[in-house]
């Protein structure tokens, strides 16, 4: 079992992540799909009148302020747009997708927390009706009744919560959803090669990142990439065998990210490298599509 | 087991008949939901600045030309916005919902019509690009296998073409799942009584149409209402016991329509009337929240 979560950043091919889920499915691999749709989201909000508001925690976790019409803004992104699109890429590659939120059959299950501190001009301030929570509880019968079936499950944020809908951070849902599924993989795939170093420069990707020291890593990990760092290190300490943080970009980029190529995060010892010395050929951005 | 289609209308509350669906479920009976989100979706496209087109058929037939583009808005409001709010609704009424459309699993399956004929300024055109069709099949397997473990399906148009996604009639869908699973009975909700033999007249509702006969009901039936007559009368020629036309507006209108408020559509002989002489107890619009 393999779970896959495609960011929605800009430059991303979604389709092409599709293809190699799909051919990976077609060979009798499990495989899971979550999805963000973070840029789409804002552009929509932006469309209609109703532009996103970020706003940065005292500890510099930088979040969107999710209030009621922003909620269904995103759920018309993330359920009807960004959803639809994969399921129907799949189901044109021969793959019976089936595609759910976390509030479909409560499949992400958490809290809601309607307060959030914000930073804004050097002061903290308490934010209110804030549709915002964190993923406890997986649905995991669900999912298993789907997969026994042969639907390959794509789901989306939001989760649910005992008041609705709730905004949950797609990476940390991925990551519990692999963690309830035992799965042996957690590839997350975004704009980026992996963990780096220097975010403005590409070739200084961390190949690896002991789970048992991911601190260190989160430390330097610069904003969403923090937070795919500390779902990766959930997600392995959950009983995950690795996550590999992997750029969506690359051809195959799916199989690329098992054979190695990106930010491999599980415990000791460490991977050997991919590569011409390791697993698999090595692809390039350049040769993606 | 009830099929309940509720529409897209102007004045009709969802939420309402989430409630009375809720409160059937929790008393034991099998619903399954489908429905529309004509209104919204007009409006959610002109924000956009892609504005719905309609076309008239030479037989007098309204539809939405569905260019890929409209698709799109189409899925964001129906399966994002519609769909999400329904299972919100419900999901807090503690029913287990789990909300699809019909690419998800292959749900509503048919073939897609490209070109559309239509009459303009007098004349016929060939219209190409349309992303319309009707549906053939439903996957009664899935829905089976999620009413089994517990879960309402919501579902949802577009319906799936071996092309990609179609926008198919929601009325025309909810009766092929009503005969699909061999429903007792099929709920249309709209934001009329019924039929109306006048359609400016409410009190002009006809209460009951045989099933043998429904050409001449279908004759004085008018646009949207043209639809739900051939869907009812398709649902009873398929199987189903009877299919109810019905007030969305009312007070519990899911059982306000099996008590025979509304128009009835079924094999004869007539069903007796509702209200003081009949089943249940009148309800008026007045009545509804």
């Amino acid at each position: 079992m393999i779970v896959v979560k495609v960011g929605g950043g800009s430059g991303i091919d979604v389709g092409a992540v599709c293809d190699d889920v799909a051919a990976m499915w077609n060979e009798g691999r499990e495989v899971v799909m979550v999805h963000g749709a973070s840029d789409e989201t804002n552009r929509v909000a932006e469309a209609l009148g109703h532009p996103p508001r970020f706003v940065t925690s005292p500890s510099g976790h930088e979040s969107r302020f999710t209030d009621r019409h922003t909620l269904e803004i995103f759920e018309m992104v993330y359920c009807g747009r960004a959803n639809k699109a994969i399921v129907e890429r799949l189901q044109l590659a021969g793959v019976n997708a089936v595609g759910l939120s976390g509030i479909d059959g409560r499949l992400f299950e958490g809290r809601r927390k309607s307060t959030v501190r914000a930073v804004e001009n050097g002061k903290t301030k308490l934010l209110r009706g804030d549709w915002t929570g964190t993923v406890e509880r997986v649905n995991v019968r669900l999912l298993r009744l789907l997969l026994a079936d042969a639907y390959l499950p794509v789901l989306s944020p939001p989760g649910w919560s005992a008041e609705g809908a709730i905004n949950v951070d797609g990476d940390r849902a991925a990551a519990a959803v692999a963690q309830a599924l035992g799965a042996e993989a957690l590839v997350v795939l975004s704009n980026v090669p992996g963990l780096l170093r220097d975010p403005a420069d590409e070739t200084t990707c961390v190949p690896w990142v002991d789970a048992d020291a991911a601190s260190e890593a989160a430390g330097f990990a610069r904003g969403r990439m923090k937070r795919k760092v500390l779902a990766a290190t959930d997600a392995v300490a959950g009983g995950v065998h690795r996550a590999v943080l992997a750029d969506a970009r690359l051809d195959a980029p799916v199989r690329a990210a098992l054979d190695g190529y990106g930010t491999v995060v599980s415990h000791g010892p460490r991977p050997p490298a991919p590569g011409p010395d390791g697993p698999g050929s090595p692809p390039s951005p350049e040769e993606a599509s």
